[in-house]
């Protein structure tokens, strides 16, 4: 499932608008329901970030590999409830009925599996209040980059990476002056940790300046990694790979800069163009 | 940081014994010490698994970013307790002690954060389980992929997706026939949610045939694609991009064949050669 989205393409010191097809990036709880002697009680198990469409095999699938039920059969029905939220008018909770309730471990799932809880990673503690609780939008005047300082660093990124020539396989988040320079750079399997790094050493050393830097990452764009952004105030927001409807969604409502599929010679803008440069 | 593993690397229709370096992946587990009335509490709010190294950083960074506290001033200590575990003797658990417990909203941290709780993206409940509970190994002998199959498989993944061709940013996961036919191809941003989607499908389609069929993945090869596959008792994973050594080590453990950088031409074996045929 996929949407178009408005986008300020730059490319051979040229730029237009055009319209690019997004991947949707939406929550779905995954709620089980099982009788406990007459009453039928619901518990919300997991939320999870997630492109629309195959919702009942996703659901399916999830619950088995991670063993909240042992065999597929003990699922009675998948029910997509809720009224249609957001943009996409989708149905984002999952109800799932198991068949007997002797077929699964209450206590089991309760100790690994019931969660009323956030993780950094997989979503938020309900559907309402995925959007995170910042009031101030990001000064929409800075900073003010270059378009050749943007092309610039996913190369002075990987350069300034210890691990990724050896092993080709780690993340990196990189904090830039508006002028290229490095501020720091780390490192981690995840995504969303090596930004944690990042904003960890950058505020623990007082080298966070809004007015002034911005950041690339490797890999693609999602919610996870524009909310933990702007949660540090940071005006622009580069990636090498494609940005997800919901990073777009939540940086135009932040009057964050999104700017995605760098490569030397051309980049993609999502969201408030006024921070790039594209004049020489 | 990284390590050495041993790998047969297969190139120009060679294969030899190399030792590749891999980036490590480890759970950390956060847990926040504050006082209430005259009590210590200790509560564990998230598990993420991490790259080793700069952990501190990434404590505060998450702490700050995801808003379980608004300052980092309110951060007085950071310790990594816990004995020495695993093969790489790291301590695995991040204890966070708060300087005055009216810094911080307990009741909203509650809601919102902690967790006895896993999710399928994240990690487990603690890193004691962390090592799923699986009693039986994979069968040795089954399935044997031809070489010239493996590395066609990522081509014909990319073919049936419908998604990637427009929007260059969605994950994929496919079950394949040893003679490379396609069985099912799932797609979603998440990696994991397309594994998911795609064990789902099989599963009620009655189509998973773990004698004859293998797994290829886009992107890379963390821990929790490699957990997913095993609990379907897939024999043979495939990615596009590096392992982690977890994701080796564990597929190691159960006897499953992890197979990385695949491309025309070339790929890397990471544990148990003999389902891969690489004679012509």
């Amino acid at each position: 499932m996929n949407s178009n989205y408005k986008v300020l393409k730059f490319k051979s010191n040229n730029s237009k608008e055009i319209k690019d097809q997004v991947s949707i990036e939406e929550p779905l709880e995954i709620i089980i329901r099982y009788k406990d002697k007459e009453y039928w009680i619901e518990n919300t198990i997991s939320i999870t970030m997630r492109t629309p469409g195959d919702d009942e095999d996703l659901v399916r699938g999830f619950l088995f590999n991670e063993r909240v039920i042992e065999k597929i059969d003990y699922i009675k029905s998948i029910e997509l409830n809720g009224e249609p939220v957001g943009k996409y008018k989708l149905r984002n909770k999952a109800v799932v009925t198991i068949n007997n309730s002797e077929n699964i471990d209450i206590d089991k799932i309760k100790r690994n599996f019931l969660t009323n809880s956030s993780c950094g990673v997989c979503g938020k503690t309900s559907l309402d209040s995925l959007e995170i609780i910042k009031k101030d939008k990001i000064v929409k005047s800075i900073p003010k980059i270059q378009h050749k300082i943007i092309m610039k660093s996913p190369n002075i990124l990987r350069q300034n990476q210890s691990e990724f020539s050896k092993t080709g396989g780690i993340h990196a988040s990189g904090l830039f002056k508006y002028n290229g320079d490095v501020v720091a750079v780390k490192e981690d399997v995840g995504r969303h940790n090596a930004l944690d790094k990042l904003v960890g050493f950058v505020l623990k050393k007082k080298l966070l300046d809004n007015s002034s830097q911005f950041l690339t990452c490797s890999g693609r764009l999602n919610f996870d990694l524009v909310q933990k952004a702007l949660m540090a105030n940071i005006g622009v927001l580069i990636g090498v790979g494609a940005p997800t409807s919901l990073a777009i969604d939540l940086a135009n409502k932040f009057d964050m800069t999104l700017v995605g599929f760098v490569k030397e010679g051309s980049f993609n803008i999502y969201s408030n163009n006024e921070r790039i440069i594209i004049k020489n």
